[in-house]
């Protein structure tokens, strides 16, 4: 596949340093114009408000005034439906925004409207194409998010995670995107699918966009300190159980690894592979039993309106011995806590988002086995894209620091985007 | 006060052993009834169906077929709304049933109605009063559920516990109650005011139903084996920060833990005053952090529909430092795991379920100074009835153990129920 084979809607949100001097709403009125471009082609959005109120986006002083964003449509924006990617779903629209939406409309930030997910942020895929490439799937479940964000339509759009579900849809589409702490974003508004992964996080258009989102959503420990790579010890885990790391995930990896070196962090190859097998493990067992409780009210009343994949995940999940599920849980609860031994002294693990770029087609949207391990742990996870103008569609890597972590993490994040722009000048 | 005082509408429903060769429908008619009579005194509905199609209910062969059931009103039921005690709530009916209440429906149990809450599951008390004495509170927030319970008008009720929801109204109420492990019930199609505390649970008629419930609702790690209270080492825990235990508190424990050593447990007092205090502070600022963001929502839209008490709540916790909320979530997550070292080997910790008998009045639903710092732990938590035939309103005492021994605990729970009424013959 050649770049030239590619096309293209890839296209980052104008800058929030570009914004600072434009006037109110301008950033709205781009958001719904390029959306009005490229909507066809990508189909990120299951709907979108047209009418904004400019005047009232103008009293704002918050620190994301006239900022749109897009919301996953497995939580509540007031006046849309929830649908949940599903006919299977309650379209009464939602009476009131969910506790993350709600958060970021304080900050003056602005709802556009909801961006698809795979049925019940699980596998069966929406319409959503890669921007970077029609034919390829820009993963899931997060699709519309990642996507809406790789098209230029908006800079930020709120995501999920249970599996791999923002991870590898930012990799595929080639933008930041962070899986926060387990626990540090409240899930009013959301609809559950396993309560001891599900996680939500957000898309965005650069590390810029990133921080100014976490600085509204996330608890920060103190006043942000300057974060410095030099010296620290970065542990390389470059396996997953079920994972078979590609080419260009290859590359991008070391390139990632280079970067740091040449901030001067240490780094080893660490070999996990014992502990991600018990964790992956985990994984599976924990949400397949949570899925199947979950979404066993809507099975019950409206399963011809579920795909097979959905309700056989449910039946697997009934299947599972209480037993097993208990284990796997106190495995959860004690490994969170332990990063160091997990990580040998580390401050940082670096390891591939996803196998590979994108996979062609729109019915599979990738496996979640880079991402597994670390969401049954609830460390912070992050997405920083290492190629994105190369022969192939984007391949990046992951972060993932200790629980609570998540400034330190999304710090590392923004010293590596600036090395690897200056690797490309 | 005297016995004679009360103005009684206290009567256990039918034991599931009466029940065993009575007509499917039987226990459904017999609910029905009791609330027509009861109802205009003791106000613990916010609804209820009247039509029960029985030919439905004669078709079930699950563990609890025919059994109906309460639930309180900040959980969804399909066809009712989800009203949280409030007038600010949404009033559509929910499309699904939340999947506590489908995991029951799909034993065969018959969901009857909602059950009186307190405003969002916090304090503003709601209409029900106490059917041991109409003139004093049956406690909060999950007032509906533990006295509808109480006035023999269900063998069940799920409930919810954020500070001491479950166990306090179910002290005042005389009548057991389990707030289980944290995590262990999913939270789907609950209204979420705290996510790092929020547990549902459920009231009980007796030990047998509250048994019968939790093979239904929880993750049993085997076959349950007969769990003896002979030679168990037990803790028993007289004080709470800021709580004062009353002379009828006291005599409820006294009493409890002479019947435990009736059965050959060696109890002693343990004093956990100083982690007690940390545990005391680390509920109060998770509570009222997350309290503020969930609640956010409602506050921002339709304030002026919500209690001083409660926006002030909401007031609180936003002022409260991110750095705090932070170091209390680490102190939760690590203490929550020290079963051993906290409860200094022990296999079970006695302790009261609330300072004393319900208060006279109903504005003033208790304080859960007895019940939050095991809620921040999230050990399960079982209330027992002790004092039922005095001369005050009924005391009793709360079973705590590990983590995930929710089994273990209910089978004390049931000895201590035996033993006790032995003694009362």
């Amino acid at each position: 596949m050649e770049n030239t084979d590619l096309v293209r809607c890839a296209a980052p949100f104008p800058t929030s340093a570009f914004l600072a001097d434009k006037a109110a709403g301008y950033a709205v009125q781009h958001a719904l114009q390029t959306i009005e471009q490229n909507e066809p082609s990508v189909r990120a959005w299951v709907d979108w408000v047209a009418p904004i109120d400019h005047s009232k986006m103008a009293e704002s002083d918050g620190a994301l005034a006239g900022v749109p964003f897009g919301v996953k449509d497995v939580i509540d924006v007031a006046g849309f439906p929830t649908l949940c990617g599903s006919g299977a779903s309650d379209d009464h629209p939602a009476a009131f925004n969910a506790a993350c939406v709600d958060a970021l409309v304080r900050a003056g930030a602005v709802p556009l409207g909801k961006t698809v997910t795979a049925e019940y942020a699980f596998r069966h895929p929406g319409p959503t194409r890669n921007p970077w490439h029609l034919g390829h799937t820009p993963g899931g479940s997060s699709s519309g998010s990642a996507a809406a964000v790789a098209a230029g339509m908006v800079p930020l759009a709120l995501s999920t995670q249970t599996g791999g579900s923002i991870i590898r849809p930012a990799a595929y589409c080639g933008v930041p995107a962070l899986k926060p702490s387990f626990g540090l974003i409240s899930r009013d508004g959301l609809q559950l699918t396993c309560d001891s992964l599900d996680t939500i996080g957000w898309h965005g258009s650069d590390m810029d966009w990133m921080l100014r989102c976490a600085a509204v959503l996330l608890p920060a420990r103190d006043a942000a300190a300057q974060v410095c790579s030099d010296g620290i010890k970065v542990a390389v885990v470059d396996t997953a159980p079920d994972g078979v790391l590609e080419d260009a995930g290859r590359h991008a990896l070391d390139r990632a690894v280079s970067a740091f070196r040449q901030m001067g962090a240490q780094c080893e190859v660490l070999d996990l592979a014992p502990k991600l097998q018990l964790l992956s493990r985990a994984h599976g067992v924990i949400m397949k039993y949570e899925f199947a409780r979950n979404l066993g009210p809507v099975a019950r009343v409206r399963n011809r309106q579920l795909s097979v994949a959905l309700l056989e995940n449910v039946e697997e999940g009934w299947a599972i011995p209480h037993g097993v599920y208990l284990e796997m849980l106190a495995v959860q609860q004690e490994l969170r806590l332990q990063w160091s031994s997990l990580s040998e002294g580390a401050d940082l693990i670096v390891t591939p988002s996803a196998s590979g770029p994108a996979p062609a087609g729109h019915t599979f949207t990738g496996t979640p086995a880079f991402n597994k391990c670390w969401t049954v742990l609830g460390w912070p996870c992050l997405h920083v894209p290492v190629l994105t103008d190369g022969p192939t569609l984007p391949a990046g890597v992951q972060l993932v620091g200790p629980w609570h972590s998540d400034f330190q993490v999304l710090a590392h994040g923004s010293n590596l985007e600036a090395m690897l722009r200056r690797g490309l000048r």
